[in-house]
């Protein structure tokens, strides 16, 4: 293949740190030109913080999860590239639903905006286990001494994934905010648990 | 030269990912700030949604191409340089013509914004020709062991890719939605034929 | 780990260049289409200049201290890499202060601004130190030739990076405009540092 | 040096290659949104596609010369860094002076457009040359094996820069158009003269 996995890891890191770094202009646009009483309106837009920040450490966290599974890939095909630039696609859309969520998580339109924000997360995470599975089934794809515990572990951890999204974009229809707070806990449980999975490791 | 394959394709690859990213502030612009009916608002910018995904499947599919391209180059002299460029002036200008299309194209300017994006599309297609022909021109950049077979089958698929964006194009003069799904109907096929062509080489 | 510390700075190094280059947008922003007497606007408009610089030579600075800062470290585990999103979700916020500030160090609200521009480079300074001390405690992360002495110097120059900032910070709270010169003072402060320490090098 | 000048070139790419790709963004801004009689607007904005053209390929061709000029380089000073900092600074304000000038050059401004866009140049080339000088004086960061007939060639290139620049600027005092058609006319010189010089280089 004419793309080697270290050319595509390039191309795909290259679209997580743009998509990551765009959340900002959302973030921007909030504070309108010539703005009265601009102290009040910092503080005001705080769901635009939060949303970024939500959304940052979810593009982190993906973009780690991404070289996580590369590592075990040692060649791409056709189907696979296709199958990356879904995934980025997800990944570059991520922005969007973000300032949705942050301008009207107060508003009357909470729950469409909390919908729009579950339904891209939960696409996404279909589209990874579409890219780990294709890459993993028969072991296709992956390197000649890939790690059966490692390629398992990956498996099991990506396999709920797209439910638990799903999960906490169906509490929405209940409370939108609630539905928000899940995105926000998911985020920072995957934090907390590296922070002691890392200690873990390190312990061993 | 002073710049490698290497760099070129890092370079090109920045333009490719920064596009294709890029792509999402169309989306984003056609929902305004305090809009009313959010829910409303989110469907009926569907044309958005389609245009986003069919210009990041083929900036996607010429980023392939370019690497495919690129595989059988071994040095780049100060032409080829300025070609590219002009290749990576076409593909970074894509994200316009897109945004243009996706709100014209229920209106009564349908026709002026498919032509726009086709001719978009066709040029960026010859820039394609003019790159590999350049190249491969006596074998003039190509490594010494590219093979004949997989250069001649490149200069195959390379020389209809004008004609049938032009073609794609041409029918928005009767048609300008049968165009767009024409557009639509090149990017599916590719997705499509990737998959089929993965699958046979896997079985080969 | 799956990601080496070569892969964790290309993505670093992609974060740095786009919000650095994305603060051109906020300048442009200042004048608006079909603005009338052009020249008068565009030299009215130099605050806008200055937070561009400013803000560009800081996070250049803060480019040159993460490599520095990496060259010592040798690999990374899953709370660095935790870490150093946490870091660069920082450097990414940058444009959006800026733009402020610029907007605002003429009007009734420069108060705010400087608070909020000295705000976020307190807390970048505060997570390129949990950055640095996280990976050199006991030389957890370090490589096994990292010099005892550039490591103690780094430590000893990140140390204060905080409180210089937060200093500049409150200066605010007695006169906005002083706050923002001493922003400037500690760009203009390292530039000329580093063209002494450059020359002191290479004489030696 | 903590930055070794393969990282050094990583970052100055993917500030060129963002800068370049962001000019899209002042053409796509020249139609506004529900715009009547899309077809005579798409033909009217002809100016922004010509300075989208222009400034795409005088940073792409900046980025050729800082390749040209790196090539020699061997290793870098934290002296250098701050002058790179500075170059990639000039070039990440480029779109700005391009928008101005496309949108007022038919105006009523269009001297004070094409002296903004023709400073942001002569700042840029000589930026170029504080860089290239203070790196070949003496030999300070080249390479051992630097060819002294191409670093006297690329010092001979660079030095009439500025100059070149510097005049087309000031013919804005006459002729604001003549003066832009100067900046298009030294692109299209060097696409020109590469053309020629590639072809030269291959005969011999």
């Amino acid at each position: 293949m004419p793309v080697s996995t270290g050319r595509l890891e390039t191309f795909a890191d290259g679209v997580f740190a743009i998509a990551a770094t765009l959340l900002i202009l959302n973030v921007d646009a909030q504070i309108p030109e010539n703005v009265h009483d601009l102290g009040t309106q910092i503080l005001d837009i705080w769901p635009s913080y939060l949303a970024y920040a939500v959304s940052f450490v979810t593009i982190g966290i993906m973009w780690i999860n991404h070289h996580t599974m590369m590592a075990q890939i040692e060649r791409v095909d056709r189907r696979f590239l296709i199958a990356t630039i879904g995934l980025l696609m997800c990944i570059a859309f991520v922005p969007f639903p973000t300032r949705i969520v942050a301008e009207h998580i107060r508003g009357a339109d909470a729950q469409d905006a909390a919908l729009l924000y579950g339904f891209t997360l939960v696409v996404t995470a279909i589209m990874f286990s579409v890219n780990w599975f294709y890459a993993s089934h028969g072991r296709r794809l992956l390197s000649a001494d890939a790690d059966a515990a490692i390629v398992s572990g990956i498996s099991r951890s990506y396999l709920p994934g797209p439910y638990i999204y799903l999960g906490a974009t169906l509490v929405a229809f209940v409370s939108p905010r609630a539905s928000v707070i899940l995105f926000m806990a998911i985020a920072v449980f995957y934090v907390v648990e590296s922070s002691i999975f890392g200690a873990a490791t390190e312990a061993a």
